[in-house]
């Protein structure tokens, strides 16, 4: 089955300005939406970014990607990540050409269920499951009034579970925030914080016990991702489990932090970390290291892939929703997501809802 | 002194085909030259690839980084790298993005160094030094009459080391080759060999053991670059030094190989690494920690950082020359290099030579 033709197209879509500890300033996604032919049927896949490197997403997947894959078998998936990775490895191992290899990858898979007709849980072997969602704003300068209402919003929604970012520049501001947040959930909802990198090791680890007295569900990426070891001596010395994976860009990145035992849970987003294929591989040795999954992002795409793990504890979704552009957004229903019922991936961009955001 | 007007080009400069384990074929190298315009004066930085990727590392540039510099201050060289690396960070902890962040931060030292009036080594604090230089093909597709000729080439140039692609299918091959390199050269002549990440770890050593007895002065990237402890067992179990550094993409991924005792030489590419900046430190943390230091390609740059290292064994003068697009290319003399005497780095490229690969 011959890819024929690949396409590509630029959006930045404006968001509400957000912000988190390790990233700064955030008012623009930035959405590569891709388009692969091959015998008549069509492919989706898709990168975004948090506002930077988009169009360099787009250059490297239409200057040097395109020509690397056309004319070859649409079907033999894993063979093409091998082909991009191996081809892009000089400027790769991760960065924005993991961004770009996925947006293939998306598209590789979805053709694969379009060919088949099958969803892509399905084509994993996985059953449709229900997996938990939990609410997720990326709100670290927003006042605590808003955070309060943000909160309420999710919990008028039904999810069993929060997430708050901290990091902010006094502890005892991320303190009266989460006491305030946990006083309004109560016990039984399900409250995660996120440190997004802002620490080091011993910060990191200072100021997550002055907030374990919230009964943090999970403590993501308390310092920065390179320091595998800092994660480990974390993860030893508090009792609520490291999260992390948004910032891994490939399934190498995954595996240090699986064999140094420095993570008690997994998120997948198969788009920071280098398609759908490398993501599999992180369930596969969550699964085989009897860690917990989550996702990052991506919820339409997670949907399907978390069927494919075995301990998937929550969902995220995230505050920057493509809803208004998609032709079917996912339903939360109960606090729980399924994956679409569509073949292939399921996710269609509208077209006409993304073309005032279109850019050259 | 602020940042008034950053200015980019792109080149597809043409290679005699080459190759090698684990790149596979080359025959373009790009250049992405950087004019950074502050208070009347101009410094001239530059990214390259091996192929692939020039145009997205200009695009970030061009749509990311420089909105992002403009009106700042040039001589704030550290606070800027770490700014271009935190604004980038979603997309980047590596890869291409290093490639971006290195034109810049070049063009800023060079622009210090014009500012003073004084070449790059000395900024440093360090004098100038004569670096032994090795001759270094990328070869591993050319056939053994073609690699001997290109020895003799070295040899004629008075170089006292050369470098040899390993990783061939068969062996034998690679036994072959070194063995008819080696009676060519005779013992007094250092000989380098470079599996460019061909292979896993047991045939890293395996292959490694094999090819011992043709005296190697060290062992390049024998696996892939993310698996550190493998680094770290060939150090231990072979007598030949590890080199590894053109494939790390910031100072962090130099700490794990320092930390891990997982290389006896760190080689440092200022593209690659992400800048002077990250090569300086990675050149701080080998002589912390007793290591030796060579560099790779980036001949005109490197001239003037290995200065400021304390064991600094060789300079690499690299297959893919831009002497025919420098200004002032850089001479061998008694097979040693000097680092350039004009203020800055002291590479100008030379646009009329370069005029007839300029693309859009």
């Amino acid at each position: 089955m011959k890819i024929e033709r690949v396409e590509t197209a630029y959006y930045r879509l404006p968001l509400e300005p957000m912000g988190d500890a390790g990233h700064g300033a955030i008012d623009t996604e930035e959405l590569i939406t891709l388009e692969l032919h091959a015998e008549g049927l069509t492919g989706h896949g898709y990168a975004y970014t948090i506002g930077r490197g988009g169009r360099a997403v787009r250059s490297l997947i239409d200057n040097d990607i395109v020509p690397l894959i056309l004319g070859r078998d649409a079907t033999n998936i894993r063979g093409l990540w091998d082909l991009m990775w191996q081809r892009l490895l000089y400027v790769g191992r991760g960065g924005l050409a993991s961004f770009s290899i996925a947006a293939v990858d998306v598209a590789l898979w979805d053709l694969y269920g379009v060919r088949e007709g099958k969803p892509l849980y399905a084509l994993l072997g996985a059953g449709a499951r229900e997996i938990p969602a939990y609410g997720s704003g990326v709100d670290l300068p927003k006042p605590l009034r808003a955070l309060l209402a943000q909160t309420e919003g999710f919990l008028e929604r039904g999810l069993p579970g929060i997430k708050v970012k901290v990091g902010r520049v006094d502890p005892r501001d991320d303190e009266e925030r989460l006491e305030a947040v946990r006083r309004l959930i109560g016990e039984d909802i399900d409250l995660m914080v996120d440190a997004n990198m802002a620490w080091n090791t011993e910060e990191a680890l200072e100021r997550g016990r002055r907030l374990e007295r919230f009964d943090p569900y999970w403590y993501e990426e308390p310092t920065i991702p390179e320091d595998v070891a800092a994660h480990a001596r974390i993860s030893r010395e508090m009792d609520v489990p490291v999260a992390v994976g948004e910032s891994l860009h490939s399934p190498h990145e995954f595996r240090r932090y699986v064999d140094e035992k420095a993570a008690g849970v997994l998120q997948i987003d198969p788009i920071t970390n280098g398609g759908i294929t490398a993501s599999l591989e992180a369930l596969k040795m969550a699964d085989g290291a009897g860690l917990s999954t989550s996702s990052h992002y991506t919820d339409e795409l997670s949907a399907h892939l978390l069927c494919a793990s075995k301990e998937p504890v929550y969902l995220e979704k995230h505050a920057f929703a493509l809803d208004p552009y998609l032709e079917e957004p996912q339903l939360v229903t109960n606090g729980r997501v399924r994956p679409s019922e569509s073949p292939g991936t399921g996710l269609r961009f509208d077209t006409q809802a993304l073309a005032p955001y279109r850019n050259a």
